[in-house]
Parts: C-alpha cells; sequence; structure tokens
C-alpha cells in the first residue's frame, strides 16, 4: 500500500464545489469515482487540502489517498487523466510519506481572485473572472490590503454559517497586481476561514470605489462582526492557486 | 427606419453554431429572439458577415439589422446586452446607411487560432484553445504558412461539403506569434472557405510535427484535392477576430 499525494487543477464552473454531496456532481465524487474505476470497484477515498465551493477553480489543490497498485507516478497521471472528465486534470503526482496529510501538514495556501476591471464585459472571461467595470482606486485598496495582513481575528471577514471556533489566522503576503485588463489579487497566509477571501475583495472593492474608507478595515477587524464587511464577490473570480507543505517564505 | 450594425462577440462552446437551425440553440436564433423581445413579438431578422460553426468563438462578428425603435446606439447596446445571455456580447452598436450589408459589404476577415503548446493541458482553456503538446518545428510552418498567402485556388482547403463553386480567395497575411503557453495563428484574408482556417492549421501542424515537409504545401494547393491537406483542428481553437469593411491594409 503506498499514499499518492496529487496536484490537480479544476474549473469551478461546472461542480457544485470540491466536497462530496447527494445527487451532485462534486470534485470529490468525480475524483473517487475515477479511482474506483482504476480498483476494480473498490472505493478509494481522497483527502483534500479543503473543499471549495461552488464555481471557485483550482489551479494547484492537493489531495492525497492510498492504493496497493504498484504503478509509476508518471502512470498514475496518465491513467488519471484518462479517466477524469475534462474540467479536472492531475498535474502531478508524487509518492509520500505513509504519514503525509493533504489537510492537516498544509502550512500555508495561496488563492488568487481575477477582477476583470475593463469597461466591457468578456464572453470567454466571464466564467473565471468577476466583471468590474467602475474605477478603482488602487492605492486606497493596497491602504486597506496592508491593514489585514498579518495576524488577526477575521470573525468579521468570515461567512456567519461556519463550525471553526478559532478565527485567528496569519495572512504573510497579499499583493495586488494589474495584468492587461484584470486586477489580479493574491493572498498567502496560514489558513483561510469560509468565504474569508471573497469577503476581503468584495470590502476592498467598496475601498477602490470611495463606498468605505481604507481606514475603516481595522475597525471591522476589531469589531469581529461580519455584517460590517463587504459583500462576498463572486466564486468564478477565485481559484486556490497553491498549497504549501513547508513553512512559507517569502 | 433605421439601420444598425453591431460588433458581437460570443463564446462558441454552447451554441450549435451562428445560423439558425430548428431545435438548436444557435448565435442567430438567440439575438432575434432578444430583438423580437424589444419589439413586443415582432420579428427582426439579422444578418451577419458569414456564418461559423458550432464551438467556433468569435470576438467581432459582425450584424446588421433594422429597427423602427429610435433609440440611442449606446442605448441599444446596453438593451441588447441585458436581453441576450452572457455568452453573446454587443460590443458596440452604430447607426449604418440603409444600403450597409454586413455580408455583401465585408472587405476582409481576420480569423485567430490559439494553439495551447505546453506539455500539460489547462482545465481554464480547455473551451478556448485547442491543446497540441507534441514538439513543432515553428521554423517549417512558417515556411508552410509563407506559401499560402497570397491568391489561390483553395478547394484542397475547404471541406467538401460546400456549395461554392468559385475557391479562389487571397490570403493577404498569415502570422504565428508565441504568447506565453499558446501559438497564436493569424490570417487576414478576402475570404475564406468552409473549414478553410482550420485545414490549413491541421496542415501546418502535420509540418510542424514533421509528418509533411513544408514544400508539400505548393503541390497540394496545385492538386485541388481535400484529401491531401491535413486534418481538420478543432473548433474550439478558432475564432473570428475581426470583419473590416475597407480594403485590407497592412
Amino acid at each position: 500500500m503506498s499514499r499518492y499525494k496529487c496536484i490537480i487543477s479544476y474549473d469551478g464552473n461546472q461542480f457544485s464545489g470540491y466536497q462530496v454531496q447527494p445527487n451532485k456532481r462534486t470534485v470529490q465524487s468525480e475524483f473517487e469515482y475515477a479511482l474506483q474505476k482504476m480498483h476494480k470497484g473498490e472505493q478509494i477515498k481522497i483527502i483534500s487540502s479543503g473543499r471549495t465551493d461552488a464555481t471557485v477553480h483550482a489551479l494547484g489543490q492537493v489531495v492525497h489517498f492510498d492504493s496497493p497498485l504498484s504503478i509509476p507516478v508518471e502512470g498514475w497521471r496518465k491513467a488519471l487523466n484518462s479517466m477524469l472528465p475534462e474540467d479536472i486534470r492531475v498535474r502531478s503526482v508524487d509518492t509520500v510519506e505513509p504519514d503525509f496529510h493533504a489537510r492537516f501538514d498544509v502550512k500555508a495556501k495561496e488563492y488568487r481572485y481575477r477582477l476583470l476591471i475593463s469597461d466591457e464585459s468578456c464572453v470567454f472571461k466571464r466564467q473565471y473572472t468577476y466583471h468590474y467595470p467602475y474605477p478603482l482606486n488602487l492605492h486606497a485598496m493596497k491602504e486597506a490590503a496592508f491593514s489585514l495582513a498579518g495576524t488577526h481575528d477575521f470573525t468579521s471577514f468570515c461567512a456567519s454559517k461556519t463550525e471553526v471556533q478559532d478565527k485567528v489566522r496569519t495572512i504573510y503576503q497579499i499583493k495586488m497586481e494589474k495584468q492587461g485588463d484584470e486586477l489580479i489579487l493574491s493572498f498567502i497566509g496560514n489558513g483561510f476561514l469560509y468565504n474569508m477571501v471573497r469577503i476581503i475583495v468584495g470590502t476592498l472593492l467598496e475601498v477602490g470605489n470611495g463606498k468605505r474608507d481604507a481606514k475603516e478595515m481595522e475597525s471591522i477587524l476589531t469589531a469581529k462582526n461580519r455584517s460590517l464587511a463587504g459583500k462576498t464577490a463572486p466564486g468564478q473570480g477565485l481559484y486556490l492557486w497553491q498549497v504549501f507543505y513547508e513553512e512559507w517564505q517569502k
């Protein structure tokens, strides 16, 4: 029996999120179904670094599973890709120690959010970006983002329907970069609460359009009250970009 | 009654092509349905620069229609976009002379073909590029492309099921450009036969991978025989990029 770690990407549009749900098409169920076909009907469970919501994409989600099959890693990658639907791709497979755990061993994650900031929307990017056609004060957004970096209780930036008790997280780095007609926001942290990145992006947009002042961020954090932060930005702009299993270093 | 010219873009994936077909979702039928809603149920026919096939995209397709409604052009654009499905967008609307004709007045068209030439496929580009993971000799492809530029009888590069008699067309310019992990082929010509760009791309790929010699292109043209050219490249890499109503000048 060997343990395998896979880096996978998926297009979130046609999935009801990552995690198995009855009668829904999910990334986990499609992946486990592919494994089942490779194991003559035997069910093989996969563990991911964490779930993602409906329409949210992943460039570098990580999953692990155990298998008795002895196949070289490149063979695993090809076999899985031949079994999987086109909107999930296995980018790499590695053998790992039997105690490697895709969720418990996570040291940091990077999420990216793609904003299409042109006047015109784009049919080719509609499922992969959030179109925001209004003027944005990037300077104010950077100032606001700066106050979120570091270790904080992010209760105000967490969807209220969550079971997690400890809402203290550390954001190591927030970057904003214009790339053509897009504004890419990157967040690297030791963990992210439910909807945290999407609520942060929604709030930063309200700073960018002048509805809020950049200085509000600190009082929003202190209040620990979700209703003080901005709207949750849509899922289709969000990407789980990469998962780090070693301490993150700039 | 005024005549309007619209530049529209569409994501070809969810359409059975441009042209109306019974019980199929097409760009023309969606557009005419949007116009019908704006005209209290009256049917308004649109004329395009030409049809595109299933899965083929358009960045700058052009259509015209006549309407008794007096709406400013920006109002037309917004109204149409509010009525149209998300995978068709009106980029601009202009009033034109009553004798403007979106098909008959075409002077030139540009098609582009996007090849994803990385080893790995990409879930986010699978519907917008053709993934070609094998090594390509770009120099040989350029040489082959060069022999296609100019005025030729393109019978060998035209799908056999076509009604067009005169298969002489002029390609003004063929360009190949690497952009990141993509190879973009651009074709500007006075007109293109059925599947012509896709057959040219398919043949150029066979030159690029060494299956054919670049020098074969001339004998393929001379033979006027479709079976001598290469495979038809898939539709999802092809874009009707722009339509010119003035003589094309480099």
